[in-house]
């Protein structure tokens, strides 16, 4: 997410006031309308709570880029989908012309690395195929470049900074994905020439899903088996592979080059396909530091086992995970703003004798419908905040030559449980949002919809979600299997109370009533016991199946449902709220705090309730009355939280401007701007071209076959 | 769904074998492929599982019409998402080209009205909007009409007959939808011209949402608020109004109509807005059968309660309920299909000491993955057909004179119920097929992401899920607190059990092992527990809470989370359940039943493990080996059902060219027709006429502000 740049001019910030609280460019005054009721019933300040949870220098960054934006006339936004041609034209424009500002460069990112969170979020708030796009040609291509590849191709990283060069990252092959060790795509060496001949057996061995590959790249991080002289495999490895011409854009002669088309969602993005026909590239292209060619025409590598190499080579598909976290805080985040000002704003019924309709959010079963989408876009944005620095000084640590394989390790298990749980959790809120807003929240301005869409990709890309979930439940099971000493392989401090799992699997819940049982403290130890039971529960199926005779392909199979899978979503639910937890503890008293830890109970209560067959299957509860005790602190929080939410979203929303919904303005005139939203459409109240189809039946004849 | 019209020419059907079995157009012999080996492995004929849930009727009226689509230019797919108005166009040409074909006009219907179901089923596998638009022109507007209008509105009946005028149905307004009631557009009498003046104050008063107002519909059929001379409220009425010219299509003076826009999907219809200025329509345009003005101005009603004549006047919602519910199980069926065919024709990875990779389907997860939906759609596909008789039985017998209170009663209440389970069950289906199928899901092509946002429609219109499904609850529990007898209450047998609950509250489950566990009667008698603990528990939080002194309103909202909602989920899918278990018991002994029966265990196990938190804090269960027998029931017979999955969706699956993905293409070629379908896109190898933007500066430079 670093622009990597030859000069680093950083536009000066719009003047600014000394206290970021009376900043009125971050924090302007809402407009008076239906949602001044709500502000006014809130405990806190949702100025205060948004600096609290980000921090004065990430929201200063954001808002710049914000400002930006909505000045500039092509971040204006449109009304209907514009073409599949426009959308990437407009996706690369915008792209080129952030980069150019500069707001976040390399000595930014070196001064204050954990700010390149911020500069992520604020496009992703504004749009995700932009902000995919910055982050393959920004981000993704230049480090893999710079993390796999050696000096030689200092130049390419020279051209990058000066923009004259486009990357991608090719990887899948029409026929394999998750198993890249499938992959059929050949590097063969000559050493004649001392080049690299790139081959395509045929279609399904294409590289497809590129982004940027379809219209725009001139160059390719290309994945390919090496096969040296005598036909010696030496496994999959990288390598820089020009695609077109750096003037023309036209493709090589030899490459194939094509875009995938029309997707559900992201279609700024030119994800595209590729054959190599032979095509000849420079020796010195190949991405080096994991293995080389050396003057006598062998493969030579410090990494001797071919999947370490392949793990090491792979390595830079991590951070994309623990960014693809942020981008479903975001997109849930929008959705839930939406939806929750749209319910204080939307009345329905109301009590028999009165004449007066309710805002839909006083309805108990709205405020379920919103309120746990609410609270998990909370824990998210405190999560992914977390992850994402830690992440950051991993990548900061390992440059500087520190040992970090255990903190990589756990960062990678997290991030592989928590990347299937972060984007499952926008998918199942933005779908709760949109339901929540009726047939308004249909319609294509409203907004949900494009959320929904690209973030759609997210349970996919980087790891489809099912399969990398299985990441997490192998490291718990080894680490547990192994007799592990937790804290040792734990850095980052995910899995250290499973040092006590036995004690733990050994505790029932207590007696306790609804207050009590909805204590932080208290839900964090619940959520302990539900792991350390499924991750023995898993253990003991793993054991018995091995005792039946499966081999280690068929039980890592076949300990999946019930088992290995929900492992690594408990694993992920516990870890999230573990976060939340710490970072609710370690705040100073404040009317904020007060919310906040209302907001984890809630958070962790709703959790909870999620797994209560788990809980009494195990026998940590006994009789009816523990599930009882969580549900009914549910329905007592309900209410309380209903007060704090338009405040809530207010300190999580982005601008009206990035918003960008009629029903999620935070001025709440929801049907004046449906009204404007509706008639500005082209051509909303003309009699369509083809008028005579429907009122001269003869024009109806000339159509039949 | 039905056509109504002045001649009843039907297209002389493809010449067709006297076995239905043997009739090459309606079963052709599938080309060989990956997906030959699972059809070898099914212990079944997938033809006569086939007739078994349609019957030979219905798949043949079925497979005339879809052979006529194959057939016609209007009906060939395109590639990218055509422009908005496009859509539009498409849709009404479509529908008005079925409509001339009569395959099922109204004589058919007197005939054979069961196989309306068949004419919607045809037109749903399609394309929905061209179908919704279809009923709604020839379904709800003029059966609308006719059950509410009078003799002296058959001149318009005959119009619509004659395809000379198109109809809407317009009660939502832009600030009102669900509460009915809330409606503002209002019908002044005058009776000195005897004419109705219709007016929006507001644009929160326009009506909205209506389909095929944006840009097609003459007519409407508009619900207002009526008043009379001096001002005396009589209730919301509908009126008959003229919108736009038979000929021109031009709007009439008077009334500003325009088009919604964009939508997240079904973009064929043209929903759209309309406000009404002091707009005067002749007296004769009321729909009298519930009120009427006499000669003196005064209005006369044999129903004196004005809430009683609204529930008259709305219940042609009824049947577009019953609709929905066929609409989604199309939509599931087609997504489960895309999805089970891909799974067995894509492979990644296998066993460590091989080289062949296995198809995924193989897998444990991605069997328990597509399963749970597969045997859903059966559930659907048995209980739609069910619901949709009775539903036309009904419609029949009203008709003819007969008292159906009581079943439409519970017809009003299965369907409320239903129509959510089975909207969402479509909407869960498809994103899991969507994911199921990858990277290659997420294309346009797959027609995954389609399938989902048209669903998606389906949960909100003709009744928004969350507050629809509050019928049923309240049904039983006015049902349970009236200790109304069960038998006569229940016409259609979905509560009878319930006459034994107190018994039933009594049981615990047996001890039973999971074969046992999973025996199709141990089944229902397990949800049979479910419901009436269910209910008796909001039964009794309902008292508690009107014992604190809780009015009617708050104990209605109040009772909605944890207890009400859930009652209605489990009420639905018990009654699926329910219908599925008397359909496969009533089969004769075959492959197909013993396959039917085992998929039928798969589901009620599979229902029974979403709810084992209640059984066991309702203490039915209550050691861990309950909900474990379940569990090892529903692992043992994924790998039985795997067996059976591609025959199971090739019995349930259109033609390909109605399916119309390359990921679901019957011959299983996933990677040929992947090709094909990606290299036909406009433009896939071309250079972007933008292509400067990306390569030289100085363009990029120009786009600054």
């Amino acid at each position: 997410m670093v622009a990597i740049t030859n000069n680093n001019e950083i536009e000066s910030a719009e003047p600014q006031s000394e206290n970021i609280l009376e900043d009125k460019t971050i924090f302007p005054d809402f407009k008076s309308g239906p949602l001044a009721k709500y502000r006014q019933l809130s405990t806190f300040c949702y100025k205060r709570m948004s600096v609290v949870l980000e921090g004065e220098e990430h929201i200063r960054l954001k808002h710049r880029i914000w400002q930006f934006m909505e000045k500039h006339p092509d971040f204006q936004h449109g009304i209907e989908t514009p073409s599949l041609d426009r959308q990437r034209e407009l996706a690369n424009r915008r792209c080129q012309l952030l980069w150019e500002q500069q707001f976040y460069g390399l000595s930014d990112y070196v001064s204050a690395p954990h700010l390149s969170l911020a500069m992520a979020q604020s496009m992703f708030s504004y749009e995700f195929s932009l902000s995919v796009k910055y982050s393959l040609s920004n981000g993704m291509f230049p480090s893999t470049i710079l993390s796999l590849g050696t000096e030689r191709l200092a130049k390419y990283a020279a051209k990058i900074a000066r923009n004259e060069i486009l990357g991608a990252f090719a990887l899948t092959e029409i026929s394999h994905g998750t198993n890249a060790r499938g992959m059929r795509t050949r590097a063969s060496y000559d050493p004649k020439t001392r080049e690299f001949i790139i081959h395509t057996p045929d279609f399904e061995a294409a590289k497809c899903w590129v982004g940027n590959l379809g219209k725009t790249c001139t160059h390719a991080i290309v994945y390919a088996q090496l096969y040296v002289p005598d036909d010696t495999y030496q496994g999959l490895n990288a390598f820089l592979v020009p695609i077109r011409s750096e003037r023309t854009l036209l493709p090589y002669p030899g490459v194939t080059v094509g875009d995938l088309g029309e997707k559900i969602g992201l279609n700024g993005i030119d994800n595209g396909f590729v054959m190599f026909d032979q095509y000849r590239i420079p020796g010195e292209n190949l991405l080096s530091k994991t293995g080389d060619i050396d003057e006598q025409g062998n493969y030579v590598s410090k990494i001797k086992d071919s999947r370490k190499r392949l793990g090491a080579s792979l390595g830079s598909l991590s951070a994309g995970r623990v960014n693809i976290c942020s981008l479903a805080y975001v997109a849930l985040s929008k959705a839930i703003t939406i939806a929750t000002r749209y319910s204080a704003c939307r009345q329905q019924f109301g009590p028999d004798d009165s004449n007066e309709e309710w805002p839909v959010i006083e309805y108990q079963s709205q405020q379920y419908r919103l309120l746990p989408h609410l609270a998990t876009a909370y824990a998210l944005r405190i999560f992914t905040m977390w992850i994402g620095t830690a992440n950051v000084d991993l990548t900061f640590r390992t440059i500087l030559g520190e040992d970090t394989s255990e903190k990589g390790m756990e960062i990678h298990a997290i991030s592989s449980a928590a990347k299937p749980i972060c984007t499952w959790a926008a998918r199942d809120g933005i779908q709760e949002c949109r339901e929540a807003c009726g047939g308004h929240g249909y319609l294509k301005v409203a907004g949900l919809g494009d959320l929904r869409n690209d973030n759609d990709a997210n349970c996919t890309y980087e790891g489809e979600n099912n399969t990398l979930i299985q990441q997490a439940s192998n490291w718990l099971i080894s680490l547990r299997r192994s007799s592990a000493n937790f804290e040792r392989d734990s850095p980052m401090g995910s899995a250290v109370f499973l040092k006590d799992m036995d004690a733990i699997l050994g505790t029932k819940a207590e007696a306790l009533g609804a207050t009590e049982a909805l204590h932080p403290d208290n839900l964090l130890k619940t959520l302990n016991w539900l792991v350390a039971y499924q991750l023995d529960a898993t253990v003991r199926r793993f054991e018995s199946l091995k005792k039946q005779g499966q081999n280690a392909f068929e039980t890592r199979n076949n300990i999946q449902v019930f088992y290995a899978q929900q492992l690594s979503v408990v694993y992920a639910q516990r870890t999230i709220y573990f976060v939340f937890h710490r970072f609710v503890n370690d705040l100073p008293p404040s009317n904020e705090k007060k919310v906040l830890t209302q907001l984890l109970s809630f958070y962790g209560a709703h959790l909870v309730t999620q797994h209560i067959g788990i809980y009494y299957q195990g026998g940590y509860f006994r009789d009816n009355t523990q599930a009882e005790h969580y549900q009914q602190g549910i329905l007592d929080l309900l209410p309380v939280l209903k007060n704090e939410a338009i405040s809530l979203v207010d300190a999580i929303a982005p601008t009206d401007f990035i918003l960008n919904s009629p029903l999620g303005m935070s001025d709440g005139n929801i049907y004046q701007h449906l009204q404007r939203s509706i008639v500005q459409a082209p051509g909303v109240f003309e009699r369509p071209v083809w008028w005579r189809d429907v009122t001269y039946k003869e024009y109806l004849q000339k159509a039949k076959l």
